[in-house]
């Protein structure tokens, strides 16, 4: 999807909420902030709003020095979802659904997120995300799409979050056998994404193969990622991209078998799968448009 | 008070909203938005909020060719509010503490100005601004100054807003009919900020004399401000500036006759006047100060 104009004041939000991370020295934000400034009086606002967003954090990491600033955040979002884990298992099992169930779970991780600084219902979340359905659902289009699969590549998103993913992934293995799952992480930080080293503190090895991006582009870039990634993206059965960034980067690209889980964190977002913020959904990618 | 870091975004995210009033044209719109990004890549942040933030709205002025953009809101909001004159009217006749009830009416042009655009409930509003205590409280000290006084500057705010500065007037005219009251308006358009055109359209001119800053500058800069409006400022037995844009150039001036009265509406004006955001205060400017 494109860039609109009002990525342009949320990638300086975005930049302060880093820059205050990164550093507390008031004289390099400034700097930060300027250098952030002159790069985007130059941006055009033909790409997406990932491609667009993500040239304040390499600023950020120039300027600063800090090349992981929310490395203690992902840490603790992971620790904090794993305390998650056993009351999260025991829903999937008891669950007459699984697979609705374990997609539930998948777009807990972004509620969660929000709830994170305000003291997080951890009983009152899970239930929230049991019980409010996607906006947009196409699970029985997915159902069938895994029902013939052998290869399932998972786009993952956010550090923390990944513990959902990686419940999801579990009732996956146990309900279709056959599938092959790789799940996929950045290269190198950027944002609070996931990486080997929070794949790793989440135990996702142990459920499935993880593979990276081959890159520390937000989302998932076709013409950034590596030549690998790009190969298990075209020869996978069933694609699952979670997240913001991935949809950004990947909602133009139109299969059958390419499905969406989000929430709608922005307007700009929302406006695009025709949702409102605070929504969730699971799409297809086929859906709304021309295949 | 001083720039924040926090005051970088915040400009950007005004400026898309005053873009968005000013012009439909996307390419003009980014035009906007580049020349903002490199006018504040070179900005030092050593001068207020207020005087940080005015460029934006220079630059928007000069690409767009729309020097009043908030003109339709500014009318509509000046509408909205003297539909509740009567009530207001009511609700002072009726109270124990006239110039208490004026004050608290005095901020609820900012509690309204959330409202607007939600489904406005008049009752609930006014009813909600009479209830809600000023956590900074400084009601009495004005009372006093006022009992002894002979000159009165009242410096304006917003547009709608000063339909309830012109009730706290009224009030004042008749508790402390003594006093010769002065009401001032920025001298071209600003934001949603008051000119002569909304005190006439509130018939302000009927309960007081009507002065100009002498500026568009947000606030009232006295560095920037006219000869005659520094004059009365520098004259008057007691002043009351109302909102964030007079606070934020005004609130190192230390006069024991000097009052704002405004909401808090961001963490950085909150936390120079250590409240939360959301808080309505009446302080003195030598409170927390050394006279």
């Amino acid at each position: 999807m494109k860039t609109k104009i009002d990525c342009f004041p949320c990638v300086f939000k975005q930049a302060l909420a880093t820059l205050k991370l990164a550093t507390d020295d008031r004289e390099v934000q400034i700097q930060a902030l300027k250098e952030i400034a002159d790069f985007y009086s130059h941006k055009e606002l033909d790409g997406t709003p990932a491609g667009f967003s993500q040239h304040a954090y390499r600023i950020i990491a120039e300027v600063t020095g800090a090349a992981d600033p929310f490395s203690a955040e992902k840490k603790k979002f992971n620790k904090l979802a794993l305390q998650m884990t056993e009351e999260s298992y025991k829903t999937i099992v008891s669950s007459g659904d699984k697979l609705a169930t374990g997609a539930h779970l998948a777009v807990a991780g972004n509620i969660i997120d929000l709830g994170i600084g305000e003291g997080l219902d951890i009983h009152g979340t899970l239930k929230s995300a049991l019980e409010t359905p996607f906006v947009i659902n196409d699970l029985e289009k997915l159902r069938k799409s895994l029902a013939e699969a052998k290869s399932l590549l998972y786009i993952g998103d956010n550090a923390g979050e990944i513990v959902f993913d990686r419940l999801f992934v579990e009732i996956i293995n146990e309900l279709f056998p056959e599938i092959n799952v790789k799940f996929s992480v950045k290269s190198t930080p950027i944002i609070n994404d996931a990486t080997w080293e929070d794949a790793d503190a989440v135990g996702f090895d142990k459920v499935c193969e993880i593979i990276e991006t081959g890159t520390n582009d937000i989302g998932a870039p076709l013409e950034k990622v590596s030549a690998e990634f790009l190969e298990d993206f075209n020869s996978a059965d069933v694609i699952i991209a979670k997240g913001h960034g991935n949809f950004e980067t990947l909602n133009e690209v139109v299969k059958e078998n390419l499905f969406f889980i989000l929430k709608a964190k922005c307007e700009v977002v929302a406006e695009k799968l025709r949702v409102k913020v605070g929504d969730s959904v699971l799409k297809c990618s086929a859906r709304f448009q021309r295949v």
